[in-house]
């Protein structure tokens, strides 16, 4: 039998891209979607799929193996249930019980359950080895270029990136004029980039900076931009993005870079 | 001669504090007020002060000197103005070119003033060798306790300040069952508990974690909180607050405790 993939399927454009690209090249896939995360947006009947509580691990890992799925994606960013919503079948609070009660961040949740799932006879892999273009490219993308002090500026945001990134915070950073406006926990980057707008000071506008966290596993949950990103960069009055090339996601690439060239936005991939 | 005291007043209450305290023991003060941070508030016509823009820095140091200080206290946060508002005086001018285009977070800013001042001849001292009680102690100050999850979040919460610390950014975390909801930049502690409060999953409210930067002079800004912090984290439903013991300010604390008593909240004192 060939492999068929599992999309374990979060909010945002990743994971209906994932199911597209497989259904037209005629691949075999089977997408889980994660309960109350947005997938209903765009699962259609014509695509093999069920919806599945987070909670119900047990289920999910039964259903993958009954669809005969080999290999599995975790695509798109999840919003953490409270306890009471997740309400975690017995597999599930076998699985909680065996991490304890520690502070885990979203990667160090992400790597436990990876690790499960490989554990549990799949193989894991990443977004990007399944759609082309996906990761970010080195050097700049857009018309506007950088001047000397975004380089400082995006120097600076990827020393505090990595910072946070290292005890499992967010992955963006926002600075503008050698000062740092804003730093990403949950709020998410949206949120994070609409903040800093209302923060920032007069001269040339913040810089968004994202990147992998360290020793972040490259097949789960990559640091993402997108043309919401873009927009909203724009909206704030940001003078560009930088995110690591290699390590960070752009989707939309194309809509994304007309929309920054047409506002005079800069983004650019650079080395962290 | 006796000491004069040079009383560079940003924001907040802590700069009249100062003064008030000065004034009841007879003890010779001089209040310099930087425009537009919020001194004028509570500045009266009886308090020897003057007022100054933040980059009059040459006419700052002449009046301090013309008034016979000898000793200053940097007390209040302040507002960093824009290059442009800032319209640096001669002597400002040549302290930034000496900075260079360097990143300088607020701590960094200080530092340098520091150290200029006292190039300059000037003693500089800590706001809480000035005021007595107000260094945070050590252990809980409120009837309401700590739960096991409350130790786990504080002990994670220092963490990440630590790490946020290392690079001269906030000194402020909020986390909740193990997850960061939010980190401060620049936005200020009351906007980082509001913004979390509306983040903030079921169960035992988040706890807020401040401590100092890693090597910070402990002359210089150090984290604070008083009734406003505690008023702001009763009306974002949080459990508590934890702060580092003697490396903190817990300014009004009297009125603070009631209120948090009140309310059920803790606030207890940690060493990190």
């Amino acid at each position: 039998m060939a492999d068929r993939l599992g999309i374990i399927a979060g909010g945002g454009d990743l994971p209906r891209q994932v199911a597209e690209t497989f259904r037209r090249g005629g691949e075999p896939f089977f997408v889980i979607a994660l309960e109350g995360q947005g997938a209903d947006a765009w699962l259609t009947p014509d695509l093999p799929h069920a919806v599945f509580r987070m909670g119900a691990a047990g289920a999910i890992l039964e259903r993958l193996r009954a669809e005969g799925v080999t290999e599995i994606v975790l695509a798109g960013g999840v919003r953490r249930p409270s306890l009471s919503d997740l309400r975690p079948d017995w597999y599930a609070a076998r699985f909680f019980a065996r991490l304890g009660l520690k502070a885990l961040g979203d990667d160090g949740l992400l790597r436990a359950v990876s690790a499960l799932l490989e554990e549990e006879g799949f193989r894991v892999v990443g977004v990007q080895s399944l759609i082309a273009d996906l990761l970010m490219p080195s050097g700049l993308l857009t018309h506007a270029a950088l001047d000397e002090q975004a380089l400082v500026d995006i120097a600076h945001g990827l020393k505090v990136a990595h910072a946070l990134g290292a005890v499992d915070v967010g992955q963006a950073v926002v600075v503008q004029g050698g000062l740092v406006l804003g730093v990403e926990a949950i709020e998410g980057t949206d949120a994070l980039i609409t903040r800093c707008g209302a923060l920032k000071r007069e001269g040339p506008g913040p810089v968004l900076v994202k990147r992998a966290k360290p020793g972040q596993d490259r097949r789960l949950d990559l640091p993402t931009i997108g043309p919401d990103t873009v927009a909203a960069c724009i909206a704030a009055g940001f003078a560009g993005i930088a995110t690591e090339a290699g390590a960070t996601l752009f989707v939309g690439r194309a809509e994304a870079v007309q929309a920054a060239d047409a506002a005079g936005l800069f983004i650019t991939g650079v080395s962290a």
